[in-house]
């Protein structure tokens, strides 16, 4: 296997330092705009498989020469998810597979976004899935923690846990807090705004797919491993696209347990038209107010230092178990920030991203997991990926609720 | 008379359209750092004693240079309070009587901001007392509605309704809403970060003057006039600094009626650190955030077709009553959105601070108010500028507690 990793932010930078423990791989390049960024993370790990690049990602032309030029077999794309599409062209047209942790994103319905489905996430890649699978070339796509890990429990529940499915629901919290600021988000406040203010998109078996207002179907979950409660909120995330393509269930949603501050935070900033990305004239400048919003915050890479606290991600399932009976199960990985600083250098939630994908390359390279076209992390047989995640040191849980 | 109005912002081409129906001046400039506005302002009223001039307010000895040219002998100040030292200063130097309706701004003490009085609203005005008064000259500070009328409630409250005043607090609160934005300030966003996040300053008479945190002691104030309840908080406001210097009271405060919603867009601004005017690297450029916020909200001088509902502005005085019993009293003004937008074309906020200082020339201008040196509105006899605001068509109002 033959590696590109695009992208050498946060979670590109862990997952190098996940990567160089494992031995499936024979040769990892990563790439970055910045290449200094790019050489920083190869630096970081002291292993003669990799090496650095500069590409842009926003180039899908760049994208597969450098995938030919270095006979990359397959891409991980690490980049913001506005880069999606090139990295994702780019490497098909090189002939190499494809692995992401985010889809192509959507576009709201222009007159009535929160009445009418617009572009769904996922939706300019899955219109590609007869190439892929012509081609026998697989996209492996929405493979980090949420999405990802969280689609692995749903195939898991639906296959060995229960008999019947009723409701999905993705629950993502954490205990995390920054010292020494007032307000310090532990993730990216561009892709958050993005998540968080577009239209959250639930899916019903006998409705289909439906949007709903930002922050919808406010719900209190009880986190475990010492978290405790959290508010939780609708949140537009790839699950609830991927989830009913492979399973058989009669609800899905995501909630993010974004907690009370920061669902006010990105209340007022919508209200102010500070989470906009359309350019405003200040003096003689034009910037856009949701880059001025990420400008005047520290950058979350950087925080893992002054970070405590707990991270986790899940899949709360009912339904009918093996025995007939009511079940509801929560399937769950909790990552804590002082273990993954100790023995990776990087703060929790974009290491937690990372090890997915890296596990999953790993499954590929072992030929365990197989397949061609454009898949969801469902589409695939959840134990062994279950079993190796642990193997790797960082073990999943189970509880009934 | 010969009058100059520094700045054609809101307030001062209100206070052009209020003076035009007056007859106690004989001539009146308006100057304008962008010459256009000013020119608008004098063309909105058929008046040959009005003209126009450009003037950048930041420079003193411009401001010196246009007094001398123009034989000015009184400058209104109405522009933002960032100015208010070089145009009191050339005011001063051209030997000219000088009103205004902020006084010369405060500075936060650098290392202990909300344990520790800096430099006060005013202190810079003050400290030119004696040159004032020595020449003979008048600068009338802080005469616009809030401070300004605000002042002359407290003084006419001492002098007629009570016999020993123990708390005086002025309370500010309005019903106006804006039809067709989410959110959008009645007044300049800017300004009221600038007030509102500064430490407000408290005056008890044991201890003196101090400061507390922004947002300190919130209370519902029930507004006259069908207003209702709204909560206040207390906002640093030049009456604390000025009522004290004039009228023997136990505690001064401001509170402003920002209500729930406008307290915490203000709290969640500061806590991003959008409030701050230090300038931030955004991709190629550099922007102040604050100016960034503003530039995303509708510019409040044009809102006043899209508003709606009434402003209160009033002093409520607690103490012995005449009689030697309790009394509490708030003495109040109320100015209806619909009715100086059908009588002046302004709106209600700016016109309720414009119609003060035009009161106040023209109570100078018939020798009714006299003085030298740096003087508050409580410094002046209230009754005839309480009359007299009558007699422009805006009766005010009082009301037992």
């Amino acid at each position: 296997m033959r590696l590109l990793i695009v992208g050498a932010g946060g979670v590109g930078s862990a997952a190098v330092r996940i990567a160089a423990r494992r031995s499936f791989f024979d040769h990892c390049v990563v790439a970055d705009y910045d290449v200094a960024r790019a050489e920083a993370a190869v630096s970081s790990v002291d292993d003669p498989r990799f090496a650095s690049a500069a590409l842009d990602a926003s180039d899908a032309g760049a994208v597969e020469q450098l995938c030919r030029s270095l006979r990359i077999s397959h891409v991980l794309n690490a980049v913001d998810p506005r880069f999606v599409m090139p990295v994702f062209t780019g490497a098909f047209a090189a002939g190499a597979h494809y692995l992401d942790m985010a889809m192509s994103l959507s576009h709201p319905h222009p007159e009535r976004p929160y009445d009418k489905i617009g572009v769904m996430l996922g939706d300019e890649q899955f219109a590609e899935q007869d190439r892929w699978a012509d081609a026998n070339r697989l996209a492996l796509v929405g493979m980090g923690v949420e999405p990802g890990l969280s689609d692995v429990f749903a195939r898991y529940a639906a296959d060995d846990l229960f008999a019947e499915v009723h409701d999905v629901g993705i629950r993502d919290g954490s205990d995390l807090v920054v010292d020494g600021y007032e307000f310090a988000p532990s993730f990216s406040i561009w892709t958050t705004i993005e998540e968080c203010l577009n239209p959250p998109v639930v899916y019903e078996k006998n409705r289909g797919w439906y949007v709903t207002r930002p922050f919808s179907e406010p719900e209190t979950f009880n986190f475990p491993a010492g978290i405790g409660p959290v508010e939780c909120v609708n949140v537009e995330h790839e699950e609830v696209l991927l989830i009913p393509r492979w399973i058989d269930a009669r609800r899905v949603t995501f909630k993010y347990g974004l907690g009370n501050e920061f669902i006010e935070v990105l209340k007022t900033l919508h209200k102010l038209g500070l989470d906009s990305t359309k350019k405003v004239r200040v003096g003689g400048v034009e910037v856009s107010p949701r880059d001025v919003v990420a400008a005047c915050l520290p950058d979350p890479a950087t925080l893992g230092e002054r970070m405590h606290g707990r991270t986790c991600a899940g899949t709360y399932v009912t339904g009918l178990g093996k025995d007939g009976r009511p079940r509801a199960t929560y399937l769950y990985h909790v990552v804590d920030n002082a273990w993954t600083m100790a023995e990776y250098g990087s703060q929790a939630v974009v290491w937690q991203t990372a090890i997915n994908p890296v596990v999953a390359l790993e499954l590929i390279a072992a030929g365990t997991w197989t397949g061609a076209g454009v898949l969801g992390p469902e589409a695939l047989p959840p134990r062994p990926f279950l079993d190796l995640l642990t193997e790797y040191g960082s073990p999943w849980g189970i509880q009934e609720l």
